[in-house]
């Protein structure tokens, strides 16, 4: 289990390389909201979400001399994990090979490639470029850095939870989009113990942890829908699970179209670019899918901005 | 001359109304510039900008009675003002008219009339737009609310630099773009006697400080260029003048296309949008128009985001 310890030293390895990004709390009539909500906005961390949290963790907790040669750093996926990588291998000097699938954004495929590294698109999902790079690595012995199932993922990841709580004290509830799981069970490795109750939130097109949750264990789930390449993972994490199994009582699901209007709230509202996965934790709050109990006090991650710009208006 | 007790005054009258927007700190290297930069996120101010400070100041500054009546107030505006005047009236309970010139952004016309005001359309530029208003105020009676040559106006202005010295102390130098000159009137007056240095940035096609400051007096200047809509004033405004002469030595001219790159960095670096008179600070910066001195601690004010969210990158 990742511990607060752990998240801890991961916020300093990583703080020369990653932003402390804004928090702005808005009345709920600004934004159609039920409630106020403070919005972490994640989706102007370097590389545009905060995959650079865990991408960083992971590339400097390698054991000296292993990266920096000449096989480097191998990643897959949909998109914002592999920025990451690209960012943070191109800043730390090492090579990096990013597998990512065809529904990867071009937006998150043009920014692999301007950080340095190369990018590698096949496969219909993610579950099918993680496949291609497993075999890439056994091939190249280049160390992997895995998009949300490896410690130092979630410890990188929940440095972002432990920023929040710094900058914004007292919320009672947390939204958070997932995917593959590694930003939730960072948050809720973090936040386990304390009086901030984790909301999880997919699409539902892309429902593996309420699946998961359902049977009692991660399980292969549908992978589909607008933000199917920023949450689109088949599958949650075995570490994430154990994060959240106990504390995270059920993931709401959203519609496409509550993602959608959650993009068009943050740009009319904010002039806040979000990707249809950074807004849907968002999505939960206005659609009414989740309601906040009286008195919370709730915050949501804004947690990626991959895409293009003129998409959200 | 606009005190800093008017301004600190001025603060705590708009304080229930207006965000205290985000200030987030980038090395050099992140976007391109010489030097670190501190930039204030203004654009993510209700209404889209920082006109939405002065506009809410002026009209809780408005004699009781005198504008929730039936004639409620008039504004002429490129755009920005307007759409603050209109988003302040409507939670304000004030009917709000409009008067734009023909250049306004089409974003921005749309804003005003999402708020509920009317917007009157016509004329080639702002100048065009302040006569025709000014006509309309004659026959009405309503209140008048000047986009910059205000006593209330300017004093809410300045609040933006009264709380970017409070989120960011220490600067040295402070970039700010100029239209009319409501906001540098502003923040002059607050940071005048402080440590901060003013830097004024325009357009090569808007050069109304520029060419003010030759003169020894407000004088007209040409209109044109990409920021017309927001930086578009024929001459600055009396008030400002007297509050920037003497401390603001020159205006920093920037090119269009100067203008366009800062935008693109902002969305490439950050995923924020600013519109081109947004973006114009920046430019001066990014560009080498205006050169830091060594140890210099640069702060950039980011004051608009009224534009196709498509147009940036």
């Amino acid at each position: 289990m990742t511990t607060r310890a752990e998240i801890a030293a991961a916020a300093a390895r990583i703080a020369p390389h990653i932003r402390r990004t804004p928090v702005i709390a808005l009345p709920g009539e600004a934004i159609g909201a039920p409630c106020a909500v403070t919005l972490k906005l994640e989706q102007m961390q370097v590389s545009g979400s905060f995959k650079a949290r865990g991408a960083f963790n992971a590339l400097l907790s390698l054991p000296p001399g292993e990266a920096p040669g000449g096989v480097g750093v191998i990643a897959a996926s949909g998109g914002n994990h592999g920025a990451a990588v690209a960012h943070a291998a191109g800043a730390l000097g090492v090579r990096a090979e990013i597998f990512v699938p065809a529904i990867a954004a071009p937006a998150k495929v043009a920014r692999i490639r301007a950080a340095g590294a190369t990018a590698v698109q096949g496969g219909a999902t993610y579950a099918e470029a993680l496949a291609a790079s497993e075999a890439r690595r056994a091939a190249t012995g280049a160390a992997a850095i895995h998009a949300y199932d490896q410690p130092e993922v979630l410890a990188g990841q929940g440095t972002l939870a432990r920023e929040l709580e710094a900058d914004a004290p007292g919320l009672t509830h947390l939204l958070i989009a997932v995917g593959g799981g590694g930003l939730i069970g960072g948050a809720a490795a973090w936040l386990a113990g304390t009086d901030t109750e984790v909301i999880a939130v997919e699409p539902d097109g892309c429902p593996a942890l309420h699946d998961a949750l359902a049977a009692g264990r991660p399980v292969d789930a549908p992978v589909g829908g607008l933000a199917a390449d920023s949450l689109g993972a088949t599958r949650v994490g075995t570490l994430m699970f154990a994060a959240v199994r106990g504390t995270v009582r059920t993931a709401v699901l959203v519609t496409d179209e509550a993602i959608r209007e959650a993009q068009r709230r943050l740009w009319s509202t904010l002039r806040a670019v979000a990707e249809p996965g950074g807004a849907t934790a968002l999505a939960a709050l206005l659609s009414g899918a989740w309601t906040p109990p009286p008195g919370a006090r709730v915050g949501v991650l804004v947690c990626g901005g991959n895409c293009e710009p003129g998409s959200v208006a």
